[in-house]
């Protein structure tokens, strides 16, 4: 039987993907039915994110290490791009924005804290390998800092500086893209033994074919772009519906529907007490946001996009951006979890969601 | 004889009891001299939170474990508790504020600074249980930054937000209570060999029988209330008349005098090289306040406040208490300690007081 | 032969003191040729920072222990001081301010960064004492810390000010002057065991004769001051010709050139394997430009200055010394280095720098 069918008869989240001819039929039918495309068009990204999660995976265990690790890195946050470029060829810049910024804060709180308390309600102490972790976290810190530093000084000062913000992102941007470069090479291949990348796919799911693997990424990658147009056009008009102000579908929504299938890996590596893969799928994903999605969108909004877009994020973002990473440093600091750290952590996350839900639209 | 009567003959601070009548002999004849009545209504708090304390650890040995350790863990700052109440009640919401922050950085810093030092001076090398120092830490960190949220985020944003602040500081209050809950099935029930909170009463003092144990809680609390209303009332004339700004003495005179009874415990700790009775003390109840007495302070004001209570602080307050959590853990990170440690925190107290005292009074 | 003259024929670095009597004759022939003067007297100053250092070294050495570890930690940022103080004469205290804040963020991140990646180019995984270097990162911080409360508290409400800055300031310098001394006694003779500066004095580097020493500080001290005076009076007009805003010379440029000699023991240490010797000259000159050169400048500026000088830092200035001093913290904290450590830091350094030479000079 053809792999990906099996796949998807064994997989019940891959039994959402019969949304995705439903949302398109919706567009075709109704254009205007904004909360119905937006919860169908969420309910189809999430099953076409484990699937390029899922072919991404094969095509680099055929690939070999370094060839095969590099693509896992790169198109590790395939789904997350392809959101935000959609949301870029728009115009949306504030929702771009609040992606990547709620990416980071997802990836961080929200898939550590969960994978501590799901591992913590089965193990009763979890300990993990430190030094890797607090690697790790020490490079999410240096990562997201980088990506904040526009808005940290423009912020402070603030004059006509609209120039000197999109020269400075330009610069920035280039300068994060080379040092995700050399990370890469450091991950990949100078000192890929601290780094278990290896153990990422499962040892239970057998790698498809080069070919179906390589079909699939295309095929669904545009089938992800197609969806994601709908869900960026619906998603305004939607949340005004639901009562959401904008600010929380970028950052929550958004954040959690293009994360599913890692979170999922990262779960699953909890509840089988080895933490060392949850830390680093969640701290090295929120890095790979911020040293190569974000200046990515950055450098193409100047070709896409109707206006360069800059780095400078609102204030409140880069407050809970900072918070979420110095929070990540200090909780793996220790190499040791139990099931209260992932409650405080994920409290942390509800008490953001619970701000972002409630703030006045104007203010963001 | 009495063991309540033993105890005061034995312990010069609790001659301080003596103050008690005169306060109130003091206010019924000079209801104006609020000099006077401030400095006699400190000294009178002093010994009667340490009454509470041990009255409070008396009824815990008897009752139990599980109920003990809930019961010291809940009235451990029952005199910030009681002191707040009374200027809730008197609607000085701004020093309820003060005191909530002071207290927090007045148990980080000086307590354990003091700590640090006064065995500093006596050990050359203190080493303390690290994970679990580096645990509590991490739990103070969480705490006051789920506290923190809202003066974050709206003050990063100045528009029009009160009813936005004040829906917020509700939804917050109630999330702090339920991690503070958890908090205590995780530190009394699931994982309680994680905290040394049994080592807590020190051996040489023999518990109170329950029944006086009970009635001097329940009587002490009364009269703690009473005196506390003559302090409310004449802190800020007194402060004037002494110079100091109000944000100085919520910030550093009520938690000072509110904390004394759990500083000489944390204090005799450190001598004995016991630091992580010290530690835990200090940290324990800096977690406490933020998780517990604030919140609770906050849904109080709509039963007992003439308005409701917020927990948005003051900006300088915001940054004092990230930098005290932030030193904390930073500080109890290695699990060692030397006496230039203690100095290095206690100065920071210290610099602390000096900007407060200083500060204009129109800034806070 | 005399050994100054051989250390100047065995290091190439000294070759550049022939720009010293070049800086002067310039000065003489071409008073307002402010580019030329401003690169003769950079090029004056490296190598007679060099002489400094290795002078005081030689002193610290024949002095014995105790008193030469005093020297070595007063003098070991005396390049700084003095041209800070020619900085301060002229009464440019923003040229003072951002020089103090660059050599804090250069030492903890340049000098850092470029020791870990130097290492690692050589050295797979290098491993240091992580104990020494947690307690010298927490020390750091609380030096920066203590040195930002003003700007941070003061900054944080924006309102009529200048006379408690004043205050504040010479309070704090008071304070931080007091944290300095307890500091030494602590790095000298209390616990000395904790800090290696008995290794400082490179084995290879016999030291000079008492007299020679002792002549060649006082002599090259005067030399520097000298030259500095050059320096400052043309940076402004040179720094406008090459484009770099005051900031980034401030920053940047002052602190580079002041800091050379020590980056060399910092390099060379890293190469050899010996990161805890760089580590230590990193973080303790860095603490020292905060616990002993700013307070000594705010106090001096009462007595040399056209006015008093504070110590309240622009906002971006804050920023940066945060988050170097946290980045210090973080990435000290696991006791190894690889080489992409230190090319992180080093990238977060080079924003900061990228973002001070665009910053539009009104800002700052």
């Amino acid at each position: 039987m053809n792999p990906l069918l099996r796949e998807i008869r064994h997989n019940p989240l891959l039994w959402l993907l019969a949304f995705v001819p439903v949302v398109f039929a919706a567009e075709a039918l109704a254009p205007d039915a904004h909360t119905l495309l937006f919860v169908l068009s969420v309910l189809a990204i999430v099953p076409l994110a484990a699937l390029l999660s899922h072919a991404t995976e094969s095509v680099a265990a055929k690939t070999g290490d370094a060839a095969g690790g590099l693509l896992n890195a790169t198109l590790g946050n395939l789904t997350e791009l392809v959101i935000a470029l959609a949301a870029l060829r728009a115009g949306q810049y504030m929702l771009v924005k609040a992606s990547i910024a709620g990416a980071i804060v997802t990836n961080t709180l929200f898939m550590l804290g969960a994978s501590f308390l799901l591992g913590g309600l089965k193990h009763h102490v979890q300990e993990y390998n430190r030094a890797s972790a607090r690697l790790q976290a020490g490079l999410l810190f240096l990562a997201t800092v980088a990506l904040l530093i526009p808005s940290a000084v423009g912020a402070a000062d603030a004059t006509e500086r609209a120039p000197f913000i999109h020269t400075l992102s330009v610069g920035l941007a280039v300068l994060l893209i080379v040092a995700y470069g050399l990370g890469l090479l450091f991950s990949l291949k100078t000192h890929r033994e601290l780094f278990g990348s290896a153990e990422h796919a499962e040892a239970g799911e057998a790698p498809w074919p080069l070919g179906l693997a390589l079909g699939t990424l295309a095929g669904v990658t545009v089938v992800v772009a197609l969806v994601s147009e709908v869900f960026v056009e619906s998603v305004q008009q939607a949340a005004e519906a639901f009562g959401m102000t904008p600010a929380f579908v970028g950052f929550i929504v958004v954040a959690l529907v293009g994360g599913a299938a890692e979170m999922a890996s990262a779960f699953s590596g909890a509840r089988k007490d080895r933490l060392d893969l949850s830390v680093g799928i969640a701290l090295g994903s929120a890095s790979q946001i911020a040293l190569f999605v974000a200046p990515v969108l950055v450098l193409l909004s100047y070709v896409l996009g109707p206006a360069p877009m800059d780095l400078q994020f609102w204030p409140g973002a880069v407050v809970m951006i900072l918070i979420a990473t110095l929070t990540a440093s200090l909780v793996t600091n220790s190499g040791r979890s139990a099931w209260f750290v992932g409650v405080l952590v994920l409290m942390m996350y509800l008490i953001f969601a619970t701000t972002l839900y409630l703030l006045p639209p104007r203010v963001q």
